[in-house]
C-alpha cells in the first residue's frame, strides 16, 4: 500500500491511502506518523471509509517526526567522489522534523550561496525500536519513502560537524508516499535532477550499511518509535563534488526519483544575502 | 527564581518554583518546558498556589525539549586540550531529548568502554526565535541549568560525525533548576569531579561564543523554542584529554557543578559487554 499525509481544505493535515493514480482516502489519523502511532494501523487503514481525494496537495510524509537521522557517505561511489575510504562503521547525524516540506513545496533558504542537493531513499520506522538486532529491525521497517537532504555546504564545512549545514528549517522535502515494504521490493534506483537534467543516479543494492543494518545499529544507542525517519545517504553527483562545483540557484527545480515510490519536486528561492550574525 | 520539574508520588511530573533550601511549591505544568511554553507563564509562578514538596526528586528540566543542541570546542582551554585551533564559527551537534535524564539519575550504559564526562552550562529557551540577533536571543533565555554532556568516546569516534557518540538514551543530566537570568548573573564556574575529585573547571566568561551569540546564531537556521536547550561547550579535563586517556567505571559518581545554579549528581552502571550488531 501506499500511504501520504495530505494538505486539507481546513488548513490541516490527513494521513491517506492511495487507491488510484493521484487519488486518495483519507485514514482517520493527522499524518502518516501518526497513524503509525496506532498499534493497529493496518487493521485502522483496512477498515477505511473516509473522504475521496482527488487532488492530492502533499504535507511532509511524518511532520512530527521526533528523530530524523541520516548516514551520511554510504554509496561507494559518493564515498570515492568525496575522497574517503569504505567506513567500517556508519556516519550518522541528526535533524529535527522542522526540517520537513512537502513533496511539491517551495524551498525558501535565506543566507546560504552553496545550496546542494542529496537523492535518498528514506525508512520510515512502524514500531519501536531499542537494542534491536537487524531481524527486529527489518520488521519494524513500516515502508520507504523518498528524501532529499538539501544541504548549505558553506554552513556544512565551516566547522567538523555538519549539523549547522543540514538542520535548515523546511528544506527537506520527503514523500510524496510511504510504500510499504511488500510492495516496495528489495532494491532501489534513487535520481536527482536540477531543471530536468540528471545528476545523481545510484541503486540503492550499493549501500554501505542497508535499512535494516542502519536501524538496528541506530537502536543500540537510541530508541526509534513510529513515524521516525532513517535517510540512508546519497549516491554520487552531488553539486560540491563537481569540476567546479555546483550548486542551485534561485528558481531552480530539484526532481528527486525514486522508481516504485514516487518523485519530488520542489522549486528553490534562494536568498543569499547574510544572515544577523551569520 | 529557581524552577525544576520534580517526579510527582503518582508517577508524573511537575514543574515547581523553590521556595527554600529543598522545598518547592508545585505548579500548573508537567515540567518547566510546558511551563515555559505557556506565554505569560511569569504570571502562572507568581499565582502559585500548588501543593508544597519537601524531598524533592528531579526528573530531567525539559524531558520534551524538541532541540537539545550542543556547542562543541567552546572553552579556549579545551580546544588546546583536544589540538584544534580557536573557532570563527560554533561547531554545532544535535541531541533529542531521549538522551535527558535528572540531577540524580543513575545512568545506565551498555555497550561503550569508554564513557567521558563533559560538564556544562546550559540555556533554557523561554520564547520562540528565529532568524534572531543577539539581543533578541537575549531576551529569549528563560534561564541557566547544569548539564553534562556525557560522551562515549569508542562511538563517537568511529566517524567523522559525533552524533552516535553523544545521543544515547537517558545518559545526559540535566537540572536540578533553572535559575533566571535575574538571579543568575552573567558568568558561570563550571566544575566536573569524578568520585568527589575534581577532573574539570572553567568560567563561562572564557567561551568563545556565549549564549546569546549561539541561540542568535542557531537560530538562523532553525526556530528555537520554549523549552529548548542549548549546551555552550565544557572546559578542560575531560577524560579523553588525559594522559593517559582516563574513562568512568561502573559505580563511579560524576558531579557536576555550577554555583549558583546547583549540582548533578550521577552514579554510573556501565555494561561494556557489545551490544547486537555494535
Amino acid at each position: 500500500m501506499k500511504l501520504a499525509t495530505l494538505r486539507t481544505a481546513s488548513g490541516g493535515t490527513t494521513a491517506a491511502i492511495a487507491t488510484g493514480d493521484a487519488t486518495y482516502l483519507a485514514l482517520p489519523a493527522s499524518d502518516v506518523g501518526a497513524l503509525l502511532g496506532q498499534p493497529d494501523w493496518r487493521a485502522v487503514v483496512d477498515a477505511a471509509a473516509g473522504e475521496t481525494i482527488g487532488n492530492p496537495e502533499y504535507a511532509a510524509l511524518t511532520p512530527n517526526a521526533r528523530k530524523v537521522i541520516c548516514c551520511g557517505l554510504n554509496y561507494g561511489d559518493h564515498i570515492q567522489e568525496m575522497g574517503r575510504e569504505l567506513p567500517e562503521y556508519p556516519t550518522l547525524f541528526a535533524k529535527y522534523a522542522d526540517t520537513l516540506v512537502g513533496a511539491n513545496d517551495a524551498v525558501e533558504v535565506h543566507g546560504s550561496g552553496r545550496v546542494d542537493w542529496e537523492a535518498e531513499l528514506a525508512v520510515v520506522v512502524g514500531s519501536e525500536l531499542y537494542r534491536a538486532d537487524e531481524d527486529q529491525a527489518r520488521e519494524a521497517i513500516a515502508g520507504y519513502t523518498v528524501a532529499n537532504d538539501v544541504s548549505m555546504r558553506d554552513w556544512q564545512n565551516r566547522t567538523l560537524q555538519w549539523f549547522q549545514g543540514k538542520a535548515w528549517d523546511a528544506t527537506t522535502p520527503v514523500g510524496p508516499v510511504m510504500v510499504t515494504p511488500d510492495e516496495a521490493g528489495g532494491h532501489f534506483d534513487v535520481r536527482g535532477y536540477v531543471n530536468g537534467e540528471l545528476v545523481q543516479q545510484g541503486n540503492t543494492s550499493t549501500l554501505v550499511f542497508g535499512p535494516a543494518q542502519l536501524l538496528s545499529y541506530i537502536s543500540q544507542f537510541t530508541i526509534l518509535r513510529p513515524g521516525d525517519l532513517v535517510l540512508t545517504g546519497t549516491p554520487g553527483g552531488v553539486g560540491m563534488g563537481m569540476t567546479p562545483p555546483r550548486f542551485l540557484q534561485d528558481g531552480d527545480i530539484l526532481t528527486t526519483e525514486i522508481d516504485g515510490i514516487g518523485c519530488l519536486e520542489n522549486t528553490f528561492r534562494i536568498h543569499s544575502s547574510v544572515a544577523a550574525n551569520a
